[in-house]
């Protein structure tokens, strides 16, 4: 999106005027974090970070979006000239992208005066929850396929473009071979794959005049859609045409029972020679239609998968929160009904045991005394990121290591435990310092 | 998104530099429809169809992303040379948006040479289905709620910009009273609302400073949060602020039993002279809980509904396929497991009750002889739009009426039945004469 500054909520706009009115402009620190995990995760990839920062460094409003605002007589002129020379200056610390974190762990601490950290609350939640969903969804995926190819086919069911595009950014950090979506290509340089749709196979008067035709107009390259018509029947047309000289990367199963065609198929390819053509299965294929095929040795070498993965169909939201937990100095707390939070600017501390699984996590308060690692790091200073931005492989070798650091419990597809967090007897007490100095009636 | 162009899958371009080394330049007709529809849905509110045409119009390829074409070095230079000149000019005849469907009946027909019509699969999809997802997840609200009003709140956890931008669209034209997303607002000219957040009230020492900084600032249009500590509490400010001459025109309840809170709110409000302040109810809405706070006549005036309705999270995506129905003059036809389409180019005949309640859905060949209104109309010659583009408000009054006639049970939220439409003996026998000629083994 060109506009990103008018990608927001009203009342973003609303309150910042109200603050540009009443002088509050003291630092504010905000905290990105999940509330709870959805039932089916056992924990959550942490992504989308390099397209926040962009969002950051380049956030201004342009002539034409403060016409339209002026337009809709909400605003007085004193406040749009002010917006017109808004920018983010703050600063921001962050966990690395492809890291995993559980509920009530910061992903993400912004500190800029109040108007600044309050504004980009919208864009950044809507950027990092979605990327966030769909690292968790391809992470359980990597996880099932044990060493298998996975190829995001998500574009056409994702909830638009930008959607499709940031998942294929998602699923290839969370460790996916590629995708199919060239634009994600383009952009992030993500490895870009491909096979033939049904109408390629339907719009010729036969399928071995099909398959000819593609596969010499790909030499070398060409993956064949066998389940048009018969499945077994075009894993014969293929082996036909390989021994006519003209060689079939791989062959694609959309439809049917996936194990028992792959056999079939692998059987015929094997006989026919063609012991190197790949076979690709694809058709609402999710992380648990994935386990199933790997632990019944199905001889799928790749899976492409779509909807499931690009809408995160089981969990499609998380349940995460941007919540202001300093203002002026002061810890600040939320209290209403099932979403209280804990006050405060907060680290979290990672200990592994000696086999360099997570052993414990502490969520404790800046500055607090505590051991192991420190996850969130400064990343952007004034504005400014405080280095270059990662390489999508750097976060891909993150993330395999963080997935191998996961307890099983928390990895496992079916019922997991996350860990929990400890929560510091610094968090604590400020919490209680905040009820007893605002009680509620 | 700029550059639409790369916003598809790889296979397409793949396909097409098949085709263009095959001369296959012949008419081809592509038809998008749904198979099925989730279980969870008695219709679908067919919308997008505008955004679909603006995207064939302006289809091309730019010369930067023909040079990152190339630079795969998987298509050879006379192709990329002839997709310099590529446009979409073809024809599409759709249903208008607003008009409800089930299973099994064409949303649109493409009819243009097969590479163009190949080409626009993906993007055409992926606008269509999240557009008419979550226009019918709107219109279920709607249709709950009764005459309360709606708004759309969803941007922060909407699976990106676009289907933030996209999503207060459908649920617009589906309608909502408006939606909290400002670029919404500014491109599509939709109501825009805006409350206030937790942050404003807790960056402010005392709620009651907070709430009348607010309302001063926007006098008149003030919507106070008042669920950050105490809900009772709050409303009671509220009174007292209105009492100081300071009027407030909305309170907003995120959390708790909003059925309660709303009539001890109402209560305190009526009692303190505050009759005309609106209660607003949001916090993890959608439809059930809509019609269970309606059907309990809670006090509530308007509600926020944010993730359930951007996600569409009960159902967060539809079976619908676009299939080759014809080429080169021939019907064709999909024979894959559990995925066999029905041949021909189509279109659906409705027929209305005495009630204005629909009767009957008859799908049939162009051409065939049928009773009742077409549904499909022909909105883009030679790649041009036939007329102007429809607005938002004619669509919103089409969606009325087609949500007045749907009967009873396609209406209704739990274990809603779709009508399930008539196929044509025309349809059957040009199937029944496929299969004849193309027997599977």
């Amino acid at each position: 999106m060109s506009r990103d500054a008018l990608v927001t909520d009203l009342y973003q706009l609303t309150m910042l005027a109200a603050y540009h009115e009443l002088g509050m402009h003291e630092p504010a620190s905000f905290e990105l974090f999940a509330r709870h995990l959805p039932r089916q995760r056992g924990f959550l990839l942490i992504a989308g970070l390099e397209t926040v920062l962009d969002f950051l460094a380049d956030l201004r409003f342009e002539a034409s979006e403060l016409d339209w605002l002026a337009g809709t007589g909400q605003f007085r002129p004193g406040f749009l000239d002010w917006l017109a020379g808004f920018r983010f200056r703050g600063e921001v610390l962050a966990v690395p992208e492809g890291t995993a974190l559980f509920a009530d762990e910061p992903w993400l601490r912004i500190t800029a005066s109040l108007p600044e950290a309050q504004l980009v609350e919208s864009r950044l939640m809507n950027l990092m929850h979605f990327q966030t969903l769909v690292a968790t969804k391809a992470a359980r995926c990597v996880l099932a396929a044990r060493g298998r190819r996975l190829v995001d086919f998500g574009l056409r069911r994702a909830h638009g473009a930008e959607a499709a595009v940031l998942a294929a950014r998602a699923s290839y950090l969370a460790g996916f071979a590629g995708t199919a979506t060239v634009e994600a290509g383009r952009r992030f340089g993500i490895p870009v794959f491909g096979t033939m749709a049904h109408s390629f196979v339907q719009a010729h008067d036969s399928e071995a005049e099909a398959f000819a035709g593609y596969a010499r107009a790909h030499p070398g390259r060409a993956n064949l859609l066998i389940d048009t018509y018969d499945v077994e029947a075009a894993a014969r047309e293929t082996v036909a045409l390989s021994k006519q000289g003209v060689p079939v990367r791989g062959v694609r199963i959309d439809s049917g029972d996936l194990g028992d065609l792959a056999r079939r198929v692998r059987g015929i390819l094997d006989e026919g020679g063609c012991g190197g053509t790949d076979i690709i299965a694809s058709g609402n294929v999710d992380e648990s239609a994935i386990e199933r095929l790997v632990s019944e040795d199905a001889p799928i070498d790749a899976f492409g998968i779509g909807t499931r993965l690009d809408t995160s169909a089981d969990a499609p939201y998380l349940d995460c929160a941007y919540k202001l937990e300093e203002y002026a100095g002061r810890p600040r707390r939320k209290r209403s009904a099932g979403k209280a939070t804990w006050p405060g600017r907060k680290q979290v501390w990672r200990s592994l045991d000696s086999s360099g699984r997570i052993a414990r996590d502490l969520v404790a308060l800046d500055g607090e005394p505590a051991e192991g690692q420190p996850l969130l790091r400064p990343v952007m200073k004034g504005g400014r990121r405080t280095g270059e931005p990662e390489s999508l492989e750097a976060v891909r070798e993150r993330a395999a290591a963080t997935l191998a650091s996961l307890p099983a419990k928390a990895r496992r597809l079916d019922a997991p435990e996350p860990p929990i967090a400890v929560i510091s007897a610094g968090i604590r007490s400020a919490a209680a310092r905040i009820d007893r100095e605002h009680p509620i009636a």
